[in-house]
């Protein structure tokens, strides 16, 4: 079974990186560009069958892929949402 | 206005940060986990009234976010649906 992670920067917490992509674009020529905020999207493939795979993959979040201090993280499971 | 992106390696590409994060997982304990496959997830503040903002944000993935030879992207503008 497959499951998805959204981490993005919290709200308030500078983004260096998107802003750099910002001004990348306005250098192309893209302006009206208001804000650019950079994440990271994780899939993840697990094995079928597990009791509770959010929980799983929550803690695979707390635990490494998110810095839950400046970072939030949203979990995507085919047919279960959450939101941390 | 708020359109999102989602850059992921297409499928067939050796992704290094993928199978680095699945090593530190099951270094972690995180048994069972088949594989995983990390993207970017691009969150651009765009201004109102645009006549085509799907267009636009399809122009900066070709030229700027995202690497077409190697990463495929998908737009999610609310209201509009994508795919590259």
């Amino acid at each position: 079974m497959k499951a998805r992670v959204e981490i993005m920067l919290k709200q308030g917490v500078l983004d260096p990186q998107g802003e750099a992509v910002r001004h990348a674009l306005s250098a192309l020529g893209f302006d009206g560009v208001g804000g650019v905020r950079q994440g990271k999207l994780i899939e993840l493939e697990l094995e079928d069958g597990l009791a509770d795979p959010e929980a799983l993959v929550r803690e695979m979040c707390e635990r490494l892929l998110a810095n839950t201090v400046i970072e939030s993280y949203r979990i995507e499971i085919p047919g279960q949402e959450g939101r941390a």
